[in-house]
C-alpha cells in the first residue's frame, strides 16, 4: 500500500536475503522507523513486543523466521531437530493468533522434506514468500466480496454516506496489503462509494487510534477516531451501518476471537440490528476447535500496558502513567465473540454464516471424514 | 471520606464564609491540590473544565454558586433578576446532569423567598449546605440498601471474594461521602465482606483508572484496573458477580444516562445474565423525560480529550498526543442505557425495578395527579 506515494509492505526480504525487514508498529503514528531481523530471535521478539502484530502478518513473519533459522543452523548441515526446537519457539511466542503456528508448520514440512543445505535454504524463503504473497492475495479477495455488502447498502441509502465501525487495527499493516476488515474499506473507496470509517481507538495499546486512523489517513479514507466506550452510543443514534473487524482466531463453528472489546461492539450491533461482519483468511480459522469460549487461549499481557499510555509530547514518544502508582491492573488481550452475534464471515472464498455448516459448505476440503 | 487519615470531603465552604474549596479532580491521582472558587465564573470553570465533576458534586458545586452569586451581587440590593439570570449561566455549565438544575433552582427559590441583603445571602448559604448534608446522607442510605445486594451473593458464594465491576468514578469524590455506586462497596468493606472491584479505566478522561482506583485504594479496597474492553470477558468467564454504576440523569421510565460506555456493559451483563444495578439518589431522577435514548442530551465534548491521554511522566503531568495529528475524533461524554438492561436502582429509600410503576412506587409523591 502507499505512504507518502511509495509502495510498501509491512514485511519484505532484504535484497541481499539475509535480513527480514519490518515496520516497527509500535512506533506509528509518531514515527515511521523500518526495523532489521535477522535471527529467530529477533523474530521472537519482534512478536511478542508488538514490532509486529495483526493474526496475518504474525504468520508471515514467523515464515520468515523458519527461514532465518534454516540461515543460521549452528552447523552446516541443518539437522531436523534443530528446525523443529526452533519452530517450537517461534510458536510459542504469541498464543491467540492462530496464523503463527499454521505458517511456521506450512513452512517447517516443506523445509523438512528439502534436500540439506541450499535446498532447505531455499525451500524455507520460497514458502514464507509463498506466504505472503498468498495473504496478500486472499486479502485483495476479501476486498471484493466485501464490497459487495457495501454497495448494496450504499444504493439503499441512495448514495449517503455509509459508516462503518471497526475496532483493533485489521488493515494492511496487519496483513501484507488491502488488510482484512479494511479490504472491503479500501476497495469501497478506491470505487468511489461515499464511506466514512469509525475507528475504535483500541485500549491498551490503541491500534485503533494509532495504526487504523494512520493507515486510513494515508489513504485518504474519510475516518474519526473515538473511544472503546462510544459505539454503543452510535449505533443507538442510527450513526452506524455496519461493522466489520478482523480476527485472531475463528472455530470452525464461529467462534470469534479478536481483540479486547470485540464482544461489546458485536453485542451493541445485535442491540441495534446492525449487521456485524469479520473479515478473515482461511489461515485463520481453526479447524480443531469447537468452544471458541472455553478452548481458545486468551493472551495475558503485561498490566503496565493498561497503567501506561503512550504518545507523543513536545516531538518525542513518552509514556505516562494514568492510574495510582499502587492500583494494580490486569490486562487480557482478546476476547471472544460468540458465533450467535456474527452476521457472517467475509473470506477469500466469499461470504458465508457464522455456522459450522455454512463455514465447512465453503470450505468442503475441511469436513472430517 | 479518609485520605491519608484525614478526614476530606470534595467541597466545603471555607471558615471565612467567602470562599468554596474543592478539591482540583483533573490531578487525581498524582497531584492532591485544592483550588478556590470565588464567584459564579469560577464555579462555572469548575464545572466546565470538569474540576469537579460526577452529578450529585456537580449539584452541590452549583448550589454554592448560587451562594457566591449573592456574595458577589454588583449591588447592595441583591436583584433577583441579576439572581436568576446567574442561576440560568450556572445551568448551562453542563447539560446532562439533572442534579445541576435541580440543586441551582432549589437554592434559587427559597432565595428568592428570603428578605434581601444578609437575609439572601443566609438563605442561600444555608440551603447549599443543606443540600451538601442531604446528598451525603442519601448516600449513606444508599450503601445501607445496596449493601443487602452485596451480603446475599456472598452468602450464596459461602464468603469467597463477591466480584463487583465499576464504569467511572461514581464515588465519594462525584458526591460528598460514600459515593452512590461505591456506597454500597464501602459499605460491605466496612462490614468485612471480601470484595474485589474491577474498575473500568473509563475513556477518555480516565475516571475509573484516576479517580475510582485512588479512592479505593485510599480506603483499603481490593481492586483491579481494566480497560473498558475488558469487562465482557471477565463476565463470560464468571469473574464478575455485580455491575454497580452511577448515573447523571435517569428518567422516571427508568432509562439511565451515564459515562460513555455504560450501556455496553449493561449489554454484556444481560447476555451473561449478571445483574446490573445503577445507584443514585432521588435528586438524579428526572421526573418529566419519558424516552432517555430520544430525550436526555448527550454533551459532545472537545476531541482532544480523546485524542491526548494525560499521566505522570518523570515526576510531572504530561499530555501525549495517541492518535494521527491529522485524524478528527469525536467525544461523546454519556450514552443511555434503556430500562430493559437494568436490574435495579437502588436509592437512598431502598431498591426499585427499573419501570415507572416501581420507581414511583418509591417516591408515590411524583405521581402526577
Amino acid at each position: 500500500m502507499k505512504v507518502d506515494g511509495k509502495n510498501i509492505r509491512p514485511i519484505w526480504l532484504d535484497s541481499d536475503l539475509n535480513v527480514v525487514k519490518i515496520i516497527d508498529q509500535r512506533l506509528l503514528p509518531h514515527e515511521f522507523v523500518i526495523a532489521d531481523l535477522k535471527t529467530v530471535d529477533d523474530v521472537i521478539m519482534s512478536i511478542k513486543e508488538m514490532y509486529v502484530r495483526g493474526a496475518p502478518l504474525i504468520g508471515v513473519t514467523a515464515a520468515f523466521g523458519v527461514y532465518l533459522a534454516t540461515l543460521n543452523s549452528p552447523v552446516k548441515t541443518i539437522e531436523d531437530d534443530y528446525l523443529i526446537e526452533e519452530c517450537q519457539r517461534l510458536k510459542a511466542s504469541r498464543p491467540t493468533a492462530v496464523n503463527l503456528a499454521w505458517a511456521v508448520d506450512k513452512v517447517l514440512s516443506e523445509t523438512l522434506k528439502a534436500d540439506n543445505g541450499s535446498g532447505k535454504i531455499d525451500t524455507a524463503r520460497n514458502e514464507a514468500e509463498k506466504i505472503a504473497e498468498d495473504e496478500a492475495e486472499k486479502c485483495r479477495k476479501i476486498g471484493e466480496h466485501g464490497l459487495d455488502l457495501i454497495d448494496e447498502i450504499s444504493r439503499k441509502k441512495q448514495g449517503a454516506t455509509v459508516n462503518l465501525l471497526t475496532h483493533c487495527n485489521a488493515g494492511w499493516l496487519a496483513c501484507i496489503e488491502y488488510g482484512t476488515a479494511t479490504a472491503p474499506i479500501y476497495a469501497a473507496f478506491d470505487k468511489g462509494l461515499d464511506i466514512h470509517v469509525w475507528v475504535d481507538e483500541t485500549r491498551p495499546l490503541n491500534q485503533g487510534a494509532r495504526l487504523t486512523a494512520w493507515e486510513l489517513g494515508k489513504h485518504g479514507v474519510k475516518h474519526t477516531v473515538i473511544t472503546d466506550n462510544a459505539g454503543g452510543h452510535l449505533m443507538q443514534h442510527h450513526m452506524v451501518d455496519m461493522v466489520i473487524v478482523g480476527t485472531d482466531r475463528t472455530t470452525f463453528t464461529g467462534d470469534v476471537a479478536n481483540k479486547i472489546g470485540t464482544y461489546l461492539k458485536a453485542l451493541a450491533a445485535r442491540d441495534n440490528n446492525i449487521p456485524f461482519y469479520v473479515a478473515l483468511p482461511s489461515s485463520t480459522f481453526d479447524w480443531k476447535l469447537k468452544d471458541g469460549i472455553k478452548e481458545i487461549p486468551i493472551e495475558e499481557r503485561d498490566p503496565d500496558e493498561i497503567r501506561h499510555v503512550q504518545g507523543l509530547d513536545r516531538g518525542s514518544i513518552r509514556s505516562v502513567l494514568i492510574s495510582p502508582e499502587e492500583s494494580p491492573a490486569a490486562n487480557f488481550a482478546f476476547d471472544v465473540t460468540p458465533a450467535r452475534l456474527v452476521t457472517g464471515f467475509i473470506t477469500e472464498r466469499g461470504i458465508c454464516k457464522a455456522s459450522e455448516k455454512d463455514i465447512l459448505s465453503l470450505f468442503p476440503e475441511k469436513k472430517k471424514p
